[in-house]
């Protein structure tokens, strides 16, 4: 049985470092054949990109080291659900499963918003769960924005 | 008046140089103030990066030579109707307008797919012109996909 629940935890330790470097806390870690090969928490402050979210630079990093665009087989966690641009990366990457934390109904887009994987202008989908470490996923976000209404 | 005509030869420019290295051949400029600040073909294949689609590539180039995340005020000019991907990471860059050349029903996202910009999950959305360069943009795609399948 695959250890769904370590794998989460790793994403979560990247969203709370995250959200110590005061980025937006979403972490993801990217797992091929029981290991993870990427790990990293959003970061577009750090790097002045605002495609660098936490799926992104997973997939991105994994690549690079594999030297392959596809990630056929590798499974994804992240602490969020994935909005529409990471959604649309994941099915370009070809990941096999998606495990994410919490929903996130006004930028989420696999089970809300435009429900990328049901389109027919999405030609791969993954498997996916949710709802893995929902309840401090979520935390940490509404503990981060509440500290910035509060700056 | 905008030098939009000039700025789609740009972008179709990169799209030729791109067919010619092996990509699928869609090219993009990023122009702030009349002035491109970044220009690229679709490079997934030379960077093993899924992501590296034409718009996504001036984006981050344009913001790391910028130092800044969003691109408030800056048009991007594209040979080809941006996909799910693209459309996302163009709202979420705050880019002003939004020049494309030819229609992708099987993967845009912009006035086919999912038509982000007018989705409730979508926080920003550019003004969109379509058509310029259109024939020679399509061109270059069909083109590209029978060479590939006479291989």
């Amino acid at each position: 049985m695959a250890n769904t629940d370590g794998f989460m935890d790793a994403a979560l330790a990247e969203a709370r470092d995250a959200a110590a470097r005061g980025e937006v806390p979403v972490g993801a870690v990217l797992v091929l054949d029981g290991v993870i090969i990427a790990r990293s928490g959003n970061r577009t402050r750090a790097d002045n990109d605002v495609t660098a979210h936490a799926e992104i630079a997973v997939i991105r990093d994994a690549s690079a080291a594999l030297g392959q665009e596809r990630l056929a087989g590798a499974d994804l966690y992240v602490t969020l659900e994935p909005c529409t641009m990471c959604a649309a990366a994941i099915s370009f990457a070809r990941i096999r499963r998606l495990y994410y934390g919490a929903e996130d109904p006004k930028g989420g887009a696999v089970d809300n918003g435009v429900r990328f994987f049901s389109q027919p202008t999405c030609h791969h989908a993954p498997e996916v769960y949710s709802g893995l470490g929902e309840t401090e996923a979520a935390s940490l976000l509404t503990g981060f924005f509440r500290a910035k209404r509060e700056d």
